[in-house]
């Protein structure tokens, strides 16, 4: 079976020789707080930076999920007025998720096909880099102008579906947040939590130390090479294996900007299928999303899984009308080619 | 390396062919609300019924940690107070997170050798089970009685270094909680929480739906067999594959305690060595605490550690004065002798 599902997605093939290194290491059973496990997290920090150019004073944060990064966000760094920018489901999500902990949210929806600006200051903006419902994506240069537009409002992005597949220019945003399952290719089961100083400095004056994932706490460990509860030592691991692995973020961000464009160019020219998202400039490249009518969305469906290709079912207000494709490092070039051979025939 | 430390601890050896399984079967790569996923969800609590037996009307729920149990037992089942009994490091750590996210809390501290007993009402009554930083339990019929003189309270037990080694009287509390790197043999990165129908009809009454692990969107997933965030399917498959090869839960805790009685005899006659909880009838059957001076600890641990075996370090209070050993399933009987050949001979 192929998988096109956009998380949990296909893991890196070479995950079963690091699961099986993993057992032999004896690091899963090892202490979460003896010398190996912090050695392996201090490792993993030093390659994430590498890797994907993360710069030294922004630190990292293993979390369970890119869901509790909302929490932390929400509860750490926020204590009145949130305001999110969105186009699609999980933005949405994230904005009803941060009303429900009590703080003032302010809603500014926007069009599928419309380049995000924001000119309204807020405590906290957050936003969603690449919407992993539609296949949208906010660009570098429209979150550097969002960010010099509104300077004094600290900058939070959702980048579940887009982190180790796209080069970020990380110092445009304050709080980034990711899964594992989605561009670093690896089982479901963690998530990162990416902040910089003036995330830390807003940490710092709110003083909010009430939750075990207060960020306070969260960052103290952090320092310390430690984690804030016992942590999926497995999925630490791996990670670390496969970023010794992964070319540079410029690299890996390169190949798959140029495959997503190659994929859009062979729906718009080959096939008879629609782009969700016709305009290019805010097209995710990482998840796209192809629309079409219920009976037809159904039926490539089915006939993809009778040829052991599972395509990602739509979601939201796009759930029945597209089907949509993760365009992430972990899917070899191979499995494109045999998609695309399928799409021609079907 | 034989390790003895009660966590993140031992794995089974199983678990080196059930990695390369979960890898081949594909599960890694599936979507966590797919049929399969579903399907791996049900097995697995199927098992967790079967073989802990859990009874038909509580209901198991995958979270990420026993800490974060902590957090849904304060606020999704408690609104004013919440009576924490505690003799030990996790215990009073309990009491004092919940007293951080703004509840009324009642410390109830007692002695190490001492019988829990309990007239004290409140809203919510936090017991530990099996204390892990000093090895002492409350015993089945302690916490029955418990039940009986206290009929009102919401009974929530953290059972983190007993739950698949010590059979519970499940009825006896109304939530039990645990990490899976404990008792059940796999690498760190999950919790499970169990809950019967009074905390349901609690948690009904509260209504509290603020947050993303709230128990009534829990169990709202639960019931489906999905979850609140994308969970650790690895771990879940491990689990899976683990209950399947465990004997029923009285078979392995039948064991575990004749080799804890076993073990403390051997400390007793030959050794010189003293047990730290002197009552053999609050002495924890999964976490063993031996107590010594400063130098006498800090000598064995390192004498040990050259002989590739790893004792438990101890906690809390106990930090330099004790050493633990944990006396989990996936422990074998051969590794015991070992540890028993080096302790007579040190």
């Amino acid at each position: 079976m192929i998988s096109f599902y956009p998380g949990p997605s296909q893991v890196y093939p070479q995950v079963a020789q690091y699961l099986q290194d993993a057992f032999d290491s004896g690091i899963l059973s090892v202490n979460h707080r003896s010398g190996a496990a912090m050695e392996l997290v201090r490792e993993t920090y030093q390659l994430l930076h590498e890797k994907l150019d993360i710069p030294a004073d922004y630190a990292i944060a293993f979390v369970s999920s890119a869901t509790e990064c909302w929490e932390i966000i929400a509860q750490s760094l926020t204590t009145r007025q949130s305001l999110h920018a969105y186009n699609g489901a999980f933005g949405q999500k994230w904005a009803e998720y941060t009303q429900k902990l009590g703080l003032n949210v302010v809603h500014q929806p926007f069009g599928l096909n419309e380049v995000l600006s924001l000119t309204t200051e807020a405590e906290t903006i957050c936003l969603t880099q690449n919407e992993t419902s539609n296949g949208t994506q906010v660009t570098n240069s429209t979150l550097r102008k969002i960010r010099e537009a509104v300077p004094n409002a600290l900058l939070a992005v959702d980048a579940t579906s887009s982190m180790a597949g796209v080069a970020f220019d990380w110092t445009a945003a304050d709080v980034w947040f990711a899964s594992v399952q989605k561009c670093f290719g690896l089982p479901a089961g963690m998530g990162l939590l990416v902040y910089g100083p003036r995330a830390v400095e807003r940490a710092r004056t709110i003083n909010e130390r009430n939750h075990y994932n207060s960020l306070l706490f969260i960052d103290e460990n952090v320092r310390k090479f430690q984690t804030h509860y016992t942590p999926n030592v497995l999925n630490i691991y791996l990670l670390k294996r496969v970023l010794e692995q992964v070319p540079p973020i410029q690299t890996v961000a390169a190949a798959l900007q140029q495959r997503a464009q190659s994929l859009a160019t062979f729906f718009e020219k080959e096939t008879s299928w629609q782009l969700l998202v016709a305009n290019a400039a805010v097209r995710s490249d990482t998840v796209l999303a192809i629309t079409g009518t219920i009976p037809q969305i159904e039926q490539i469906k089915q006939a993809a899984k009778a040829r052991q290709i599972t395509l990602g079912n739509g979601y939201g207000d796009w759930k029945e009308t597209t089907f949509r494709i993760a365009n992430f490092p972990a899917i070899s070039n191979t499995d494109f080619t045999t998609l695309r051979a399928f799409l021609t025939e079907a």
